[in-house]
């Protein structure tokens, strides 16, 4: 059983999950190979995950066993675990709870793909329909005050196995880089009465300095402050807080979306290494008028080193509007 | 000239670095390769560095020439430059200055030695030395408020050349992360009257589950709350808020200090990469009760992936107490 331990001098948290240590590693020096290596993902090695928590697939075929589009199973190595009632402790300074949470693995195709850029349209909505659907169950759990969305691509990107997935972990507490953007939503909501994210949207689509692409309901841009060389956020153009509360019709156009621009940096940048995340408000709050859900791609072209993680801040060597416009241009 | 831009949703900074992007990159694939590449750091080579802000050599060598111990240099590719006066510019959300600032490398030996674990005795104290030397000359510039010293070894801790070399980056802004420590040390200072650090010291020593190493002033401790596996902390035990206003003398105890616990790290993990920094206080204050200066160690084993950068918080697979208590076993 993991813990969540709170560091004394940042507040920061940190599951310590020792089972995690016994993951196998597919990739070793050669980033993505697609091998021979036994695939516990692929279609006919259903009973190598634990067993799943939600399938599509055809009517006549069963839980488990092959026929299905996309499957979530719980993390074989789970950095969190569902158990009521969570437990605190505290001694002096520190503070730690039980590993409390939900850590879950959505498998995206049945067929050996490695990134978002090989699904079809259908694939790529469900996807994102799968998403939703995960997150509107998991916050009925009133343990569970949030939960991120991420995907690995790549060893350079902290994926230990190629197959196409993507991981969610919900939380007994709001991540730390949600609860900043919230704050600063706050106070911009009280002295301006608007959304920092819609003002943002306003402001970009205006310049046209940072935008990659956009569709009828959403806009991607490479951010001002981005942390890395060709970072993109994909925002909903309309307000909206909870990604799990957007209307499931906008799949079609989300999902794909997203992977027309994972296309664009895949063909800028040859097959990169990326992480994508979608930051979306809390699960104890209704809608709320001072936050935005969006959704974080980057590549993995620099390691975090010594500065970055000394001081939470970036070097990037690649100004946003140079990503953007380089970005723009292939299709 | 680069530029230090604020992200409007987290207030993190990035420093967008154009020039960065052409360093050579001498790591391929292979990390740690003492390769036949031609080293701009080893001696002989000196016309390949911009010319020394200072350096211990033979007191009948020239500057810039051979026949040094160690030298300081500007980085040949600064994120950031100092300049006079700091230009501050905003639009709208959108805030940005100049890159005003100090970029600098400690090219630690003349020989081509690729770890802190092979500098002698004399390199190793002068090392710290000088890093103190170079902070008390930059925080006579008004427009510095803070210097991180951080040491990056291996590819995968983000280093691009193999001889062993540390940086420092004095910056007019106070690192997210040493704001953080500074904050939540106010805020235990208040309610106990002692410092967070000095409390830690005396927690870690009486409970002995966590403590790899010590000598008579500098305690070794695996944080409770690592964020990374067999992450270390070094912090004098004497409280002190700015580490350059160590005793000069204490240099000959913390150099082979830091360089035994690296060899414990290496022992272990088989020459690992690693990042090391220093978190001391800002230079605009005087000695601090309630900040304590300290040395951050961490094997780069893991890669931070999207739930690491979603959240800002982080899964370790290994329990602080158990890599104590392999690293104590090591020698």
């Amino acid at each position: 059983m993991s813990e969540l331990r709170a560091d004394p001098m940042t507040g920061r948290w940190v599951i310590v999950a020792k089972n995690r240590s016994q993951r196998p590693i597919e990739f070793q020096s050669v980033p993505d190979v697609r091998g021979d290596v036994y695939c516990p993902f692929c279609e006919g090695h259903e009973a190598e995950t634990p067993g799943e928590i939600l399938a599509r697939r055809s009517p006549d075929s069963a839980v488990n066993s092959p026929n299905w589009q996309i499957r979530v199973v719980p993390n074989k190595f789970p950095a969190l675990q569902q158990k009521d009632p969570i437990e605190g402790h505290r001694d002096g300074i520190y503070e730690w709870t039980s590993g409390t949470g939900a850590h879950e693995v959505i498998i995206e195709s049945p067929r050996h793909l490695m990134s978002t850029s090989e699904l079809t349209d259908l694939e790529v909505t469900q996807l994102f329909d799968v998403y939703r659907e995960r997150m509107l169950e998991l916050r009925r759990d009133k343990s569970l005050i949030h939960c991120l969305i991420f995907k690995n691509v790549g060893s350079a990107a902290g994926a230990t196995l190629s197959h196409s997935h993507s991981q969610l972990i919900a939380t007994p507490i709001i991540p730390h880089n949600v609860l900043e953007e919230i704050s600063k939503g706050q106070a911009y909501f009280a002295e301006s009465g608007q959304c920092l994210f819609c003002h943002l949207i306003q402001k970009e689509t205006s310049a046209q300095l940072r935008v990659v692409d956009q569709t009828d309901h959403f806009l991607a841009v490479c951010p001002f402050a981005s942390r890395f060389p060709f970072e993109i956020w994909i925002l909903p153009k309309q307000h909206s807080s909870h990604f799990e509360d957007q209307h499931a019709g906008s799949d079609a156009e989300l999902g794909p979306f997203v992977r027309t621009t994972i296309r664009r940096l895949e063909k800028k940048l040859e097959r990169c290494a990326y992480n994508y995340l979608i930051h979306s408000g809390p699960f104890d709050t209704g809608p709320m008028e001072h936050y935005h859900w969006h959704i974080e791609i980057f590549p993995r072209l620099t390691n975090a080193a010594g500065f970055e993680w000394g001081t939470g801040y970036f070097i990037n060597p690649v100004p946003p509007e140079e990503a953007a416009n380089l970005l723009q241009t292939v299709t």
